[in-house]
């Protein structure tokens, strides 16, 4: 078997997230509903956690143990395959515990080892309760900033979050609007437009990628009239990006940046803070999201929605993003391997 | 006639608005889609402008000078009754002088006063050019300002906008989005709020007006992870409505706050800023949006798009929106009547 056949068979590594969410729920209807027919993956967390959800849900999954990545292909339409490893702590369904933050960690730990090795495909990220993992002394923000952690020196992460029809990539991320607005700098977009820019070209396929800046402002702030940020930060940061020689529009007006009329002029909106991006989105499309990161050694997918610990348990989880983060997972791992 | 039955069937009053915009032309064509179905409405501004207009695109519309709003009722189904006046200056289609900003004042001033008089049921205004007035001299930040200007003291304009099936109501408005963070008040929250529940409960028949209050901060803050104004600011103004009675819940992660599933959930959400209740607005519903001003001494509605000046001439205007806010002004006003 070449190299490239090997790479081209490789499974996807889903971590467990926070367990007593929605994560082992989700993941067993994803593998019914994925099993015949899509790229194989595998989960890496507690195989008791899984059964006894599947026994608690009636899902008619079965679980199977394996020990190394490249079991997972074999098996993976018959049983969901499983790198086992035991839970530190009980588990109460929609009550998340610091006790079990060691597991949540080293499941993501495990998954970004096996694709930094080239032993799996990618990763795709079940949701993490932060404020349990920070009580359990995590220091990072989120996935996205302890992914980049784990990567190592050199690597930029970049948050792409794709659905219904839409691509959005924040600036500013997890901090306050206040701290977005006055953080904001004509090197970050610069920097973030770029890391797209590449990533839609590697990733999606997109030769040319057509990218519209946001504005920050009400109507990209009337020329001054209702802020200056758009001429003293993001017109000068569109500025460089064309002297770079990318596709790029704005600063546009953020209120009509959506509609399906101007969607249709970009491949990828890049907003400025947190809902600018996410608010739209979610907006059109809340069941479908998926979230990449860009700019890693390593694919990278989740679905872009949280833990949901008030329906844990109760069976009414809704797997489509997490599905839709395993498809564009494989697709992604499919398009790296035959560029290279 | 009784004076309800007069009332009833008073006229609307619209404004010309920027005459080198698309003012003109969606007046047109809101006529021709509704003279046989709708409350009458007379338009306000220079004949002329109406009839070049018409020629040039080959509009069926007929227009004819009235000298008293009483008479708009009787013509409406035949022709366009206009409350004419002369030009101050030519007009050069998508390129706004400030020589016209005076018709534009005037316009408003009359359709305001005859509301204000009872002479017409409402205002609808069609899209002002803000620049130009300003170098015309004019102080206000926007028609919605002016307006609460003209209606004296002791009012307070709310503005709410509609579409796709979404009512949202900014708490700050016109300004930069760092100085919108920054006057957050509880104050502000709750006389919004209140301004608003009144105004769903009048003029939209809602007997218990649900309302959602947004959060500013991404995911509302996470408990004060990623900014405060939840805790100091959002939270109070959430207690002191629920101890006025009224129904609200909140603080609402802004993401989340416009998903399909999300909107069943309130009848109006109250946004911290002005972006963070338009866009999710115009991603919904670009053509059929319509601003409200609630609390003013009578109706007034608008269509939620500007003088759309790259369009002006062309033909290709879509009055859309202009029908929705005639329509909606129609129905306000029949219901302050009928509450009488």
């Amino acid at each position: 078997m070449s190299s490239e056949v090997a790479r081209a068979s490789l499974p996807l590594a889903l971590t467990m997230g926070e367990p007593a969410g929605i994560g082992a729920e989700i993941a067993l209807k994803a593998w019914l509903a994925m099993r015949h027919r899509s790229r194989p993956f595998l989960y890496s967390g507690p195989a008791e956690l899984l059964r006894s959800t599947a026994r608690r849900l009636g899902l008619p999954a079965t679980i199977t143990i394996i020990t190394e990545p490249s079991h997972a292909t074999a098996c993976f339409s018959e049983t969901l395959p499983v790198l086992n490893f035991g839970l530190k702590s009980n588990v109460s369904e929609g009550r998340p515990s610091p006790e079990t933050a060691a597991n949540v960690i080293e499941s993501i730990d495990i998954c970004v080892g096996l694709a930094m090795e080239g032993q799996v495909a990618g990763v795709v990220t079940n949701p993490i309760q932060k404020s349990v993992l920070k009580a359990a002394g995590f220091k990072h923000p989120g996935h996205t900033e302890y992914l980049q952690f784990l990567a190592g020196e050199g690597f930029r992460a970049t948050m792409l979050l794709a659905g219904g029809g839409l691509r959005v990539v924040p600036v500013t991320i997890h901090q306050s609007l206040a701290s977005a607005v006055q953080s904001l700098s004509s090197g970050a977009i610069v920097a973030t437009a770029i890391e797209t820019a590449d990533g839609l070209r590697r990733d999606f396929g997109i030769a040319d990628p057509r990218l519209a800046i946001a504005g920050l402002n009400p109507h990209a702030g009337e020329s001054g009239e209702m802020g200056d940020e758009e001429i003293r930060i993001i017109t000068p940061a569109i500025q460089e990006l064309r002297a770079r020689g990318i596709t790029v529009l704005g600063p546009v007006p953020p209120d009509t940046m959506f509609t399906h009329r101007a969607r249709a002029s970009y491949d990828v909106a890049i907003c400025m803070y947190h809902d600018q991006g996410l608010i739209p989105l979610k907006t059109l499309d809340v069941d479908g999201g998926v979230n990449v990161t860009m700019g890693l050694p390593f694919v990278r997918t989740s679905p872009d929605h949280g833990t949901a610990l008030d329906i844990a348990g109760k069976g009414v989880a809704d797997p489509g993003s997490l599905i839709a983060a395993l498809e564009l997972a494989g697709q992604i791992a499919h398009r790296r391997v035959h560029e290279v």
